[in-house]
């Protein structure tokens, strides 16, 4: 995908991240991009009409990541689980101003929220899907339906939401954010475990 | 402490933060407040001198709402507990611009992450202190340190997200946005009632 892209509009696409990351996407302006890239005005918006383009590019972007990452998720082990989430954390905080202004970029480009809503379906799905195949692998524990739609909705909520937590408590650092969400991401999952799951964790 | 307030400067606050609810933080100037009002500028800026004056009072409103809620948790019931977490719902979604543009609230006011960071320990500690006394009361199961710690993560986790979470993913509504997390939140929180709070539950 990225070969594609001129380098132009890659470079702008990455700034643009780059500063919307680090400012906040209220107070980045294409202006601001094309001084910063040393760019005329006219260059930017030769790939970028407006700043809800640079938005929609981004968004999409990371969703096509998110969807190469979940073809992987087969032959189930619980490193396979974990090592899948974490490269899917690796990928938001990449992109991490959509989730720290969400409300912000929904706003600024409302098309996006009913995309992100049309697809929440799909995301329980997978997710579901994981969990029933981590139960038949003998990882998880088997949950009841109305348990497992819990599970679902947490894992949900826990993976829109570290980045925001962890900023919000004055943990931005990057590493310092992983270890903050996967020590509570993995405590948490633990009720999940089958005893024989808990044994090889621990042998590694 | 609202009776104190001066009417103009009452009436520049709660159009302020309709304005912020439904705008978004980023998207409301003092001028459109001054002008939803008819009032001159000047009149407003006797009473607040720069948004972030606003910002400071609205948030610092919440806060003390907040504390003088938790004051009321004492004799320990399921009733009261869930009441009273009602009611903090009712607070923040008054104050819903706070938690919904959270990182611009603070990238505006800096010095508000720093009080929201410092008085998280006490907001932990108030929640630990309820977990406690509703285990000593016979309506939660005990926990060990490490699971207790987790609850009361999870319990933060949650009432800092839940407007957010509902919004980005459609539900605006307020009597939606509260149903969508109460099915949750009493979804959850069953998990560590005793056998008995089930059947008082049950009974109503």
């Amino acid at each position: 995908m990225f070969t594609k892209i001129h380098p132009t509009k890659r470079k702008i696409l990455d700034k643009a991240l780059e500063l919307f990351n680090e400012n906040g996407l209220a107070n980045v302006t294409l202006r601001q991009i094309a001084l910063e890239l040393e760019i005329s005005q006219g260059n930017l918006n030769y790939h970028f009409k407006k700043k809800e383009e640079l938005i929609e590019f981004l968004y999409f972007e990371l969703f096509q990541q998110g969807e190469e990452n979940e073809r992987e998720i087969r032959n189930f082990t619980i490193w396979d689980f974990l090592q899948s989430y974490i490269a899917g954390m690796e990928q938001l905080y990449t992109y991490r101003f959509l989730l720290l202004d969400m409300e912000q970029v929904f706003r600024e480009v409302p098309s996006l929220r009913d995309h992100f809503i049309s697809i929440s379906k799909f995301r329980d799905e997978a997710y579901t899907k994981a969990y029933l195949l981590g139960a038949a692998c003998g990882v998880f524990k088997p949950l009841k339906k109305e348990e497992l739609k819990i599970w679902v909705e947490t894992i949900r909520l826990l993976g829109d939401s570290w980045i925001t937590h962890a900023h919000r408590y004055g943990i931005t650092e990057k590493a310092a954010v992983f270890e903050n969400h996967l020590g509570y991401f993995e405590h948490w999952l633990r009720n999940y475990y089958m005893e024989t799951t808990k044994a090889e964790l621990n042998k590694r």
